[in-house]
């Protein structure tokens, strides 16, 4: 188990708007779940009206949209970004994605798709370009 | 006429800075034509100084970017989103462009020329994939 | 020498999040540098640890990320924008990068390495399209 880089991390508080003051927000946050030393960066936007899981140590860059309901083609699902997976700045995760332990997306990404633990993914759509080496 | 997803939809309004309560915002708001229903994301960045309309029921989603105006490369002209059209996570549409009633353009594409009614467009920049087959 | 733009251009006040009343934001912005006439667009961030220059009269669009420091593959490094450069909306800039004299980055790039003084580059890696002609 990796150390968190946090000593002190709590979990933010959200405004009526359900922004933080890391200027991060939250739709239906109570359904928002974040492990200790996770890290999400400025102007990200998570709908976790279905559910989001945030593992321990994971981090997500600036400018990325978490969607666990997407009212455009009327999906819905839990999402799920385990411990210590990595994503780049201006992601995009649809409903229903699990995005495994230690994994990294690539920057400008677009998951629609599970990403294995340790595998790196990048692209619109994103398609796996390296497994786990373990 | 498709049903409106928000019966009590209402114009939002803008704070000094061109901020809606829904944290996204439009910039000479006043040239802002919002369709009942139309529904934009956070994060969403809006330039109406040349006109921007956004039809009934339109979705927009979070992150995208808007320009009535482009001070990059100085070009200008009205931009429509028609009704029913739906725009994904993270796209940009550039001055003048006119998107047709019901069409849809992927997550993170890059508009610069118009997309017909009932189409289905994506890319950087973006293409149509599919024409409407009504 | 271009004119600016902005004849009563002057620095703006970040508050305690680093928040601009234009709504971009910057963390450590005591290291921010901005030249005389500089533009930054709606949403955009800035990690300004390691120092960041943005030159006179140089524009970053809306929703860019531009980052002296990236902690989720450990770089660092400080990032020059060099006068009247220009990026599109929703690029990203990693550590170290220096975007030349009067380049154009276009939308939705990722640029990873230098772009040289006059030159066209857009794409996720960013190449250059198009060579200074001067």
């Amino acid at each position: 188990m990796t150390m968190t880089r946090f000593p002190d991390w709590r979990r933010p508080e959200f405004d009526e708007r359900g922004m933080t003051r890391w200027n991060w927000m939250c739709q239906h946050h109570a359904l928002l779940e974040l492990g200790e030393g996770s890290d999400i960066g400025a102007f990200t936007y998570i709908n976790a009206r279905h559910g989001v899981e945030v593992g321990r140590n994971a981090q997500v860059g600036s400018h990325c949209s978490i969607y666990s309901e997407s009212t455009i083609d009327g999906k819905t699902g839990r999402v799920v970004i385990e411990e210590d997976a990595c994503l780049g700045s201006h992601c995009v995760v649809m409903p229903g994605v699990r995005i495994g332990r230690g994994a990294v997306v690539g920057a400008c990404s677009f998951v629609n798709r599970d990403v294995p633990d340790g595998a790196v993914a990048l692209g619109v759509p994103a398609r796996v370009v390296r497994a786990d080496d373990g």
